[in-house]
């Protein structure tokens, strides 16, 4: 199958179009064409790493995919051929960047019906992260102030959404034009620009704060967290200095990683229930992905250029038809 | 009315037993007549501290109490003089060394029956902060294994005691063969001995646990840790520069004060409903305070020596008759 390979730890242009064997599908997998995949931060720091567990080169990224099942594992119930889903590929197999890959059943999901594979493919680790912090970390609750920083980028988006969905009041920065825009688009309550206003003073007291950012953003992020509060983190690399602030809030301090569920086997079919809920979210217009590029299989090395800019609303997306 | 008076900060020499004005009951107070006090950390951070928020000397310390409702402030309902009470005072005001104090309503429950006024003066504030950072913050479940990180100290062994009777298995450490024998006392399941033993090593990998001691313990209570862990600290101080571990591990940080539901207003009267609660887990033979030596009123000086030597089991009380 055509596969876009990662040929060695490195910059973009590792990435090279190649033959590349089809995955086996084991008993409890489906083997999904892919329709679709999505770019993640992951990817490109997974391709820049010196190492990678035990993994090597020559190997297939792509950690977002939404297709059609072409293979049901002979120990898996509940799917068959035909069946259209959505996932987030294991970090610890190929992935997605090819016409074929192999997931464990127990992640997959139907995909949202009224979207296409390609705004399908924009949701599962995006969300999958942004839920768990919200729901399974956080805990929000109706009526809570919640705090997201970095709301335009891809978790950050799907982490407004989710808030609103909650029912509480979603406060969030972003430097751009563009950002603000989006943010304003999805339902923010408060838009802070941070290249203007102080963050700090500007977003107040809240009961969450959800950080997308780190180093200084993560600091901040302490000082904007009132008594009880909950302050979720995906940012590798903390400042640790200023965490004795938050004993005087009573407050918790929770670190996201998504991928945890699976390479532990900690009930990865949690992933498959948050997604089936977000299909339903999504086809009551609830969420909705901000794609903002669409590329082919070979472009993928430009959307890694893109990903790393640090400059990228919402989600950028292969269509691989 | 008699009170051991804190005349300035510093040393023990500071506590003075003096005359000192009775407490006002305000109207949303009652007025109780301690039959007896207890010691904690905290007492003695307070009077070594330079400042203390906006208090100044003479003031009171003493933030555990059990005794006799004397007054009950017009605002308050449930309550009636002669009962027979115990609660934990407020950081902010004048505390239980003495014959009276004047606390909030909401926060104040029966005493346990079957035990002593000594025995309840044990429990409040070292029982509540367990309460909170293993109830509140941890959310322990049944079954799960919860590490206490000094067991046989103030909060530590009601930690243990919470833990098991929430169906925990409890693993905790110890340095001496008192501290370890009171632990095994307490039906902990296993004892580590941390002067003997490797504590990472013999706790294995945990779904809780509870720091009481900071320092490079709490740096070896991450890697004490297991995926999706929860852990606990009540100890400021900490060093900040392990806490990215934190991330391969999807776990969380709790900062435990347990004050600020007070301090700050925010549903105080649940520090009633929890003693209720363990009045009624004390009453069936759950929790059982650990008193190791009982004070009068004039020698708290010695008993805040005792509680600085940092090798007290359980608690110090002071007795009041």
């Amino acid at each position: 199958m055509r596969a876009m390979v990662m040929t060695d730890f490195g910059g973009p242009e590792v990435l090279v179009l190649q033959d590349f064997p089809e995955p086996d599908c084991g008993p409890g997998d489906l083997l999904i064409r892919v329709h679709a995949a999505a770019i993640n931060p992951v990817d490109c720091k997974t391709r820049m790493a010196p190492r990678w567990g035990d993994r090597a080169p020559p190997m297939v990224l792509g950690f977002d995919a939404s297709g059609v099942v072409e293979q049901v594992g002979s120990a898996v119930e509940g799917f068959a051929p035909g069946d259209a889903v959505y996932c987030s590929p294991s970090l610890l197999r190929e992935g997605a960047y090819a016409e074929l890959v192999a997931v464990d059943a127990r992640v997959v999901a139907r995909k949202p019906e009224t979207l296409s594979h390609v705004e399908s493919a924009a949701i599962p680790l995006a969300i999958l992260t942004a839920w768990e912090a919200l729901h399974d970390h956080a805990r929000i609750q109706t009526g809570e102030r919640v705090l997201i920083q970095a709301g335009a980028g891809g978790v950050g988006h799907f982490a407004i959404q989710l808030a609103k969905a909650a029912g509480c009041t979603v406060v969030t920065t972003a430097g751009y034009p563009e950002s603000m825009a989006l943010c304003r688009d999805l339902c923010a309550d408060e838009v802070i620009d941070y290249t203007t206003q102080d963050p700090v003073e500007a977003a107040g007291s809240c009961d969450v704060v959800f950080d997308c950012v780190g180093g200084e953003v993560f600091n901040q992020s302490i000082d904007c967290l009132g008594v009880g509060g909950r302050l979720v983190t995906i940012v590798p690399g903390l400042p640790g200095d200023q965490i004795n602030k938050l004993f005087g809030k009573n407050a918790s301090l929770h670190f996201e990683f998504m991928g945890s569920a699976v390479m532990h086997e900690r009930q990865p079919e949690t992933q498959a229930a948050i997604l089936a809920e977000v299909a339903t979210l999504a086809d009551a217009g609830k969420i909705k992905p901000h794609v903002s590029r669409i590329y082919t299989l070979e472009e993928i090395p430009d959307a890694h250029r893109q990903q790393e800019s640090q400059r990228t609303l919402g989600k950028l997306v292969v269509g691989m038809t």
